[in-house]
């Protein structure tokens, strides 16, 4: 049995949901993988729950629900850093989960640099460090033969990353085309039954499905992201957002979608990468797709991705829970393929 | 550049496409993957070329394509077994593609044996010595630390192992349900555009789609030994094939068609394996699904395969060359997962 420490950054929905899963996995963890997971820490702001003997995810659980009911059985302590912290324990694996600050890629950045630097495999859900600085971190984890692994920020249960490196190994990858942003793609079905897209929007969010600020969905950069990422994880590449052309679904014609339901086509916001070579093209576009399209089915809040290869023709892979328990599901999977 | 000998077992269209591959793919192989693919022998029936010095595929190929158009410059030697070749290098892989016989393994169920003992890997795109003996192959593979990679044998170029292994790693797999057999789900296809049985099984065999004795196919049991093997491979279990239910479509009512279509289904064969904890339920059943199953539209000669899991949800996967070329490249794929 291997003791891995888990140092859990961000305790928003899906650092909550990853802790409860790892509780809830604990056996399975040990059975299947032999792996004892232990949570040294758990970060959020400037308050920390430090463990000297790291403890079993359900001991930690115990705590931090008391805490909710008030009797704060928790001992956050205050104005601890990370830096403090991680060098505490013998290196085991970061999970990263702060929120989304793609602009500077927010604290989540420093943390993942910070625990490569000591020896910390890390997984991640957060797309800012990782649209800010790809191939600084990717460099960093193969110097140090540590792992970074991003599928929490690459459409987390629908497989992607994996499937293009595991899956299709020794197949060269022409073109890859993902409906990746439940949020849009529920707008858009709403819109293809008849709403407009402030009605399909305003269900969207009270659905839990699109955040208040919904800008970064409906203008198309989370799934700009996502290619981006892709792209730089699959090929080696270090293309930055600017090179990703970004088209959103705000300021859609309605007369667009009846005239594409005529024609028996959809309009889905593809996020796209085609290459000639090393001449690669990333785009995100709305586009009326038809029934022999591999994602004309993925409608509401699925995800779908379809690779276009040269020996094992055209793979296409759909699902995947789209929320923090599905989210926390691709950490955990990343998490075990570091020591499989 | 890590150098890997490779023997070579079976030369039909499946070895023959895999040579071709590893030779158009050498320049990926080696800077992509760090590996130098030589070939040591290849075995077809009682003769072998063997190459005391493994040659790049290329140098293969080229006296193997003189030796079509009759100029003979490849050196078959006569009745060599694969044990005296195998111990005259040092351990690498081996590729086996004989043809398939589930009754007893045919002889390719000793030589995967006989690889492993001499701590060879094994990929194999055969399905007979593992629907023999899965646990007592598997077992011998594990206790050298050696890998028996099986892509090749369970819908090939279909991503279906590495995704419950990889992908979906730490979820629970509830449920699976594929059509995993190219040619029954050509004929249902056309079935369902009104040709009748015999007639689509006739298209299906001038197309090259259907083998000229295609009881395997349309009496279920490929479609059988996939799910046995996926079920073996996935959950470590030792299931034999009398475990599975197995249907065929040869006696398709086309009244039963016309019914399935008229309620807006289609008939699929399905391979399907459900579980309850540590019981488990293996069956090829011809079923209407419908429009809201994640199969619905994998028509004609494509494949599918859609997994039930606790935290991840449904996660499908459709497509996949089904082709002696697509298998090549599932080899190849399993070949550079056992050194990645």
């Amino acid at each position: 049995m291997r003791k891995v420490n888990i140092i859990l950054v961000g305790y928003g929905n899906v650092g909550k949901a990853f802790l409860k899963l790892i509780q809830q996995k604990e056996e399975v963890c040990q059975e299947k993988y032999g792996l004892d997971l232990r949570v040294a820490a758990v970060v959020r702001r400037q308050k920390a729950l430090i463990y000297c003997q790291p403890q079993k995810p359900g001991r930690v659980l115990e705590k931090l629900q008391d805490n909710v009911e008030g009797k704060n059985s928790a001992n956050w302590e205050e104005n601890v850093s990370l830096e403090e912290i991680i060098d505490t324990f013998q290196p085991g694996v970061l999970v990263e989960c702060t929120p989304t600050d793609s602009k500077t890629g927010g604290p989540g950045l420093q943390y993942i640099r910070l625990a490569l630097d000591r020896d910390w495999n890390v997984v991640t859900a957060n797309k800012g460090p990782l649209v800010m600085d790809f191939q600084g971190l990717m460099d960093k984890a193969r110097q140090k033969n540590l792992s970074l692994k991003i599928s929490g920020a690459t459409a987390a249960a629908l497989p992607t990353i994996d499937v293009a490196l595991n899956s299709l190994a020794g197949s060269e990858i022409l073109k890859f085309e993902g409906i990746v942003n439940g949020t849009t793609n529920f707008i858009l079905t709403k819109m293809g039954e008849g709403s407009n897209f402030s009605d399909a929007l305003k269900e969207a969010q009270e659905r839990g499905i699109a955040e208040t600020d919904p800008s970064q969905d409906v203008d198309g950069w989370d799934t700009a992201y996502k290619v981006l990422l892709l792209t730089n994880a699959i090929f080696f590449t270090s293309k930055s957002l600017s090179d990703v052309k970004v088209q959103g679904i705000t300021h859609i014609n309605p007369a667009l979608i009846q005239e594409s339901q005529k024609e028996g086509k959809k309009l889905k916001l593809l996020g796209r990468m085609s290459r000639r070579g090393e001449d690669f093209s990333l785009e995100v576009v709305l586009e009326a797709i038809n029934k022999t399209h591999p994602l004309f089915y993925v409608d509401g809040t699925e995800k779908g991705i379809t690779f276009e290869t040269d020996t094992m023709s055209t793979i296409t892979v759909i699902g995947g829970k789209s929320d923090p328990t599905g989210t926390a599901a691709a950490l955990l999977k990343d998490l075990i393929n570091i020591y499989m």
